[in-house]
């Protein structure tokens, strides 16, 4: 028959691969665990109405949204905030702070490209129900975290922004219509100085303005000084002041955490979506990728438009592609390979029930451990040792036995050592 | 507005639930690791033609099955074996034995009942490549294995079958279409004796035959004595000698993984999936429950399907919900609650800097700690270190540190001791 494939945009990640993914997704998820945020499971398919609420119909052209054979409208999420915005809705009874972790799949329906999948990974991380600058901070720690761990601090950088500072910038300088022309602010990066200025004027911003607004959200780079920066520049106001004021604090605490180095304050920063309400970030690789590593930031009215209760909230989706990117561009990707703590290798038929044995009481103190499953020679087993990567080989044979002992081999330096049979277990894991 | 729900058949879990999940998860995993099975991950919507190949166009009705679009048909998948069956398929450089796991979601459209939900989690477990008895033995001794950690060994029964030790048996009775007979004797259990002999007798099965059919397949039990039962009872023929010889092995393999005393034989166990080959086994309860934990076997000709290569397997899915139900009958369902290392309490602002430093040296060795996000007082911080289950407070004043001490307080046993604030982390690790 024809080979059957998998649909473009999916992926399928054999074990050696996944090995690699396991190890980021691991320490996305224990950097999560460390701050406190709990792990939750949703549903993966949703009423297609929960989406609506926060894109509105579009969705539906960029999704995979059918009919399921109930007449229902249903969607694969594409992402998870819907969902948790209806969690956190529908338990009235949650105590503040709520802090949740989730990794798992979403979908999107759109043009397969590089690093646009139709199937991937996100972790979201978000805190419901504190409006602080403790939690932004936590939140921003907490990514700053992940990166340390996977060894490239060095290489990625935290844009901070704050979307109320620059709403409070933008009144005081008269502009009308601040989410239009944030909109525009967000196109910056893509834009020539003219291609900028006019499309300010195009939301009815005035030449002097436009080269004013121009000017302000060039301001970037460590946060105290373009913040002292920004303070000299800016319009008068107190709205502006208060907000400049609550980045300063923000900085006092990214400091306590000691991540302040990787966080710089950028006045562009906008990020596309409009319900965004204070603070937003974009990590960005410092290798030069234009593209954001992923992006975060405050939410604080959204989650009322999926129930009765006001609920602010902050976090960001962890994304694995661009992330995987990185990592393998700096040469800190893992290896993908296999790892085998030992293997056991029975010599002949006769000792392979002493071979399991030995096996059990390593499987038992947690070890991950093979043994022949198909009666092959000994120079097959050490090859097969050898493929999985095994750290030991434990050599189980009736000659040895029956003088008491059971040999246990190091297959990188091939050290070998006679040890006492009864203390094979005990021997193995000491080195290990 | 009004609430948004989910779908039905689809669960919200919230991390005091889905805390007692992921310990049974991770059982489960860690299990399948030791006994060297590697992760991998494989797409969540598949072509709907890769499930018509084992199942037919019945799939359809079953599933989550639409046309995404592009106008292609797709399917959530229902189950893993036929994405498996493709992995394998497509890289012929693969060495055996492949030991693969998985844990997922699948999804099924079907009436929703106890124990029957449309969104469910399993974790496959496979072999491929290999056809030996020692394959057969570590699935089976996984499985066992698995449950003896979740601390139920003592009430879960593996019952085993050969299929083709029950095909050579009705051969040497001359029974002809001996999968028709099979698919009667997967009902007997829901049979009168009547209704099983008037099935048999449809089936072209003489009485007496149908007689004698009924009483091996009586045959149940303790491994050996039923063995040697069976030897008894059955008809002459060199092909069941074999197989019942295979089942004898089989046992000898299961003893030296000691898990003998939780496998039964039982010669009426099938399994209705036409395409098992040889070794068949289903977990049950011994706490009376009609329908099984899950089940499993050895199915050397599905593989087969879809590509060209031949390749024996052998495995199960395991299955959360009938596995959950058993745990929390026999009160070893874990705590649905949180747990959280320590929380760092703060005095009053001033000290703030300083208890981040605690909270993230604490982090840094892997605990999961909480801080004050909100600003609250020392009794509602008190409040919510219990009401996250903190094992330890640290508190953290103003007056203390001027002191050089922190007070660190169990908050089970409600002890404090006051340590030199430089020894705050260490003492905590050393109680942990």
């Amino acid at each position: 028959m024809d080979e059957l494939e998998s649909l473009k945009g999916f992926y399928d990640r054999y074990p050696e691969e996944w090995a690699a993914w396991r190890e980021i997704v691991d320490t996305v998820e224990e950097t999560a665990r460390e701050f406190g945020f709990r792990e939750i499971d949703a549903p993966s398919v949703e009423p297609t109405d929960l989406f609506r609420v926060k894109s509105g119909d579009e969705i539906v052209e960029q999704t995979y949204s059918f009919e399921d054979k109930g007449g229902r409208e249903v969607t694969l999420i594409p992402e998870q905030t819907p969902t948790r915005s209806r969690l956190v809705q529908q338990r009235k009874d949650l105590g503040t702070p709520i802090k949740w972790f989730d990794t798992s799949k979403r979908w999107r329906y759109e043009a397969v490209q590089k690093g646009r999948d139709r199937e991937f990974f996100q972790t979201d991380i978000d805190i419901f129900g504190v409006e602080s600058v403790e939690a932004d901070a936590e939140i921003i720690a907490c990514a700053a975290t992940i990166y340390e761990k996977l060894g490239v601090a060095d290489a990625v950088e935290f844009r901070l922004n704050d979307r109320q500072l620059l709403d409070a910038l933008l009144k005081a300088m008269d502009v009308e219509g601040s989410k239009d022309v944030m909109r525009v602010i967000d196109k910056k990066e893509k834009l020539s100085r003219e291609e900028f200025l006019d499309n300010l004027e195009l939301e009815g911003v005035d030449r002097a303005t436009a080269e004013e607004i121009d000017e302000l959200t060039a301001i970037s780079g460590e946060m105290e000084s373009a913040l002292v920066e920004l303070s000299d520049k800016a319009p008068e106001g107190d709205a502006a002041d208060d907000a400049i004021e609550r980045m300063h604090d923000l900085y006092d605490v990214l400091s306590a955490y000691d991540v302040e180095d990787m966080c710089t304050f950028d006045l562009s920063i906008v990020r596309g979506m409009d319900y965004y309400t204070g603070l937003v970030f974009e990590a960005f690789s410092t290798e030069g990728d234009l593209r954001a590593l992923f992006g975060g930031g405050r939410y604080d009215h959204l989650i009322e438009q999926f129930g009765s209760r006001e609920v602010p909230a902050i976090g960001f989706a962890f994304g694995y592609s661009t992330t995987m990117h990185l990592l393998k561009k700096l040469g800190e990707w893992p290896d993908e390979a296999l790892s085998t703590d030992a293997y056991v290798l029975t010599i002949s038929d006769s000792v392979r029930e002493i071979g399991l044995e030995y096996a059990k009481g390593l499987r038992s103190a947690g070890l991950t451990v093979e043994t022949d499953l198909t009666g092959r020679s000994v120079g097959e087993q050490f090859g097969y040792a050898d493929r999985i990567n095994a750290e030991y080989t434990v050599v189980v044979g009736e000659r040895d036995l029956n003088e008491g002992v059971v040999t246990v081999q190091n297959m990188d330096s091939g050290e070998e050592e006679q040890v006492p049979k009864n203390e094979v277990v005990e021997n193995v894991l000491d080195r290990l």
